[in-house]
């Protein structure tokens, strides 16, 4: 069949877009036209959210009206915190946070409304709410009872307060709050490409960020951090070499998570920042012992496979840092792409049309009907 | 930037599949190499699930024991009906059911098991259980408590029983069979592609099926009988003339819901199917009232457009003559294309790379950071 592509539409260009683009070869990414780097550096998360919404940074009044819608939006339903209370713990957290997403729509007066208007009141719900129910996944799971949102402090301080049911510190808040710029878009991964197929469709926004979610919580996308913390624990625990772990993988072909990318050939800018503030973080605290074992980890990866880290490796140890279970790593991750989401629903729906592709067709043509007395 | 395709994906191959091909010239779709009209007119929706799992109409022994399989796994959590009870009805039921099918998951002790056996075993559940739910959700939206499945009957017949309350009578039943038969599957469809896309980041099965749910909701995809049942209801009963209305219509550019089709460019075969069926339904309840609409209609549009009738045009007055609340078509679509959704995640499980597409960067490439007291 014609205008077959790559496996995995690998380098196939599926769409339009200028919220985010990534340089694969330069190691570059760009929010709307902006060094990540000076991003992360210098914006709060509700900037971003702002600029991947609407295209430009926001003036000090656009930043407070931000700010206020969001905290005005945090409150989810109770009847939904006390089914999601009830769930069995064995359950894995992106299934919850699934379910919750999904459930919200319910509430949500605006959902089905797929216009421009209607869209941007449920982003501003999406992403205020997408942090209250991840906080309260992380109580639920410790067997404690979800902490309310509060209607002020930044995201980041009202994630960490509800997780943590007291005030956390300034230095927490803000390394929380660059792990949101970070990971809020990223051009179009897997979990944003299928919230954009599920909207061509017209359906609403919850519809497609609820997709996402599953998509984002396959071990190949934001699962990846899960399993980095994973070995990094087995190393620290077992005092094991990280150096000769690593060429034991290796040598038995064995993949180790947080390695390599699709996109980037070189080192990934994210993975980069987070090194830095993996560092600073380390000799802050003194606790040291993930960071350093991290390093060797990398080290020995890219001598021996010539393999960057990727934004998964180094996110692992600074929310471990952070004192995020293991369990809401991935969620955290959501309420941080949460933004890119809605921004690529709200872009898509602008000029859309449904996204239907073909298969190529490996199977028989033409079998005649067997009865079923006849069948072997 | 390379290797730009048409928007929407349209034409483009995006992967291989031995599942159900269509051949949009010719108006013919097969299933596993069968064609449809004969799938349609001998086959139970169980033989197809089987032959859309396994790649072969079952003998009379594989048939029972996925009839008998199928029937011991249609129980959904009694929390879950509880919870979903409570919801207000102001929500649409996709909604209602997207947010069922993301919570079984919790419940379900493979869930998060990607491996081949699992996904035979998690398939075997969402199948019988979306038909539960979908009832369920008939139900109470109707103001009545959920009728608790049969470990008996086919799931054409359970699933009338659950919604009615009562026996359905063997006509019905089979004709609400040959509608699950002719929905099960329909290549990459939009929602089939988001559960593929979904789960080759190797996430959770009930992830795929959440994120198929939510695409097949869309107007443009699985919401279309809906609208087709609007307009066809609004023709009975204001009796204004089928023809001037569609006239009407097109002098005003108004796109009618139910014509024209991505792949198709001549008949949909299973509208021809469900065209005859309907005329038959008709005939023989002496109900013609909405088939007649549909013909004129049908007439009108291929007069005035060139465009044919889809399979959402004439569904929408065969679940009509079933006794369906409109509210329910696009869960009971959902109920039938479960199946394929199920066969597509296996087959892409089977031989999967992350579906991760390239955007085309429409935006700035380089602008410079503005600190806040800067900008306009």
């Amino acid at each position: 069949m014609s205008n077959a592509q790559p496996a995995g539409l690998e380098g196939v260009i599926a769409g339009r877009s200028a919220i985010s683009n990534v340089y694969g070869d330069e190691g570059r990414l760009i929010y709307r036209g902006y060094d990540i780097g000076d991003l992360a550096r210098h914006c709060s998360f509700e900037e971003i959210v702002f600029l991947l919404w609407e295209g430009k940074l926001p003036n000090k009044r656009e930043l407070e009206d931000i700010e206020e819608e969001l905290r005005q939006n945090r409150e989810v339903p109770k009847e939904l915190l006390h089914y999601l209370s009830g769930l069995p713990h064995s359950a894995r957290t992106m299934a919850w946070l699934r379910t919750g997403i999904s459930a919200l729509a319910m509430y949500d007066p605006d959902a089905g409304d797929s216009s421009l208007e209607a869209s941007r009141r449920k982003a501003v719900r999406l992403v205020a709410q997408v942090s209250t129910l991840t906080a309260a996944v992380g109580r639920i799971r410790a067997g404690l009872f979800p902490v309310p949102p509060r209607p002020e402090g930044s995201e980041a301080y009202n994630f960490l307060y509800m997780l943590q049911g007291q005030e956390p510190d300034e230095t927490a808040a803000r390394a929380y709050d660059v792990a949101l710029v970070l990971h809020a878009d990223h051009e179009f991964n897997a979990s944003t490409f299928t919230a954009r197929v599920i909207v061509s469709t017209l359906a609403d926004m919850y519809a497609g960020v609820t997709g996402a979610i599953g998509a984002l919580g396959g071990p190949l996308h934001g699962g990846a951090n899960e399993q980095v913390m994973e070995y990094l624990t087995m190393l620290q625990e077992t005092k094991k070499d990280p150096a000769e772990w690593v060429r034991e993988q290796l040598a038995a072909k064995i993949k180790i998570p947080g390695f390599g990318h699709r996109v980037y050939k070189t080192l990934d800018p994210r993975a980069s920042f987070l090194h830095d503030m993996g560092r600073q973080m380390a000799e802050k605290s003194g606790k040291d012992e993930f960071f350093k074992i991290s390093e060797v980890v990398q080290q020995t990866v890219l001598e021996e496979k010539g393999l960057n880290a990727n934004v998964d490796f180094y996110s692992a140890s600074v929310f471990a840092d952070l004192g995020l279970p293991v369990i809401l790593y991935s969620p955290s991750f959501a309420c941080s792409r949460m933004a890119g989401w809605t921004a690529h629903v709200m872009e898509q729906l602008a000029d859309n049309r449904i996204i239907r592709p073909r298969a190529d067709w490996v199977g028989d043509d033409h079998l005649t009907f067997v009865p079923m007395d006849q069948r072997p």
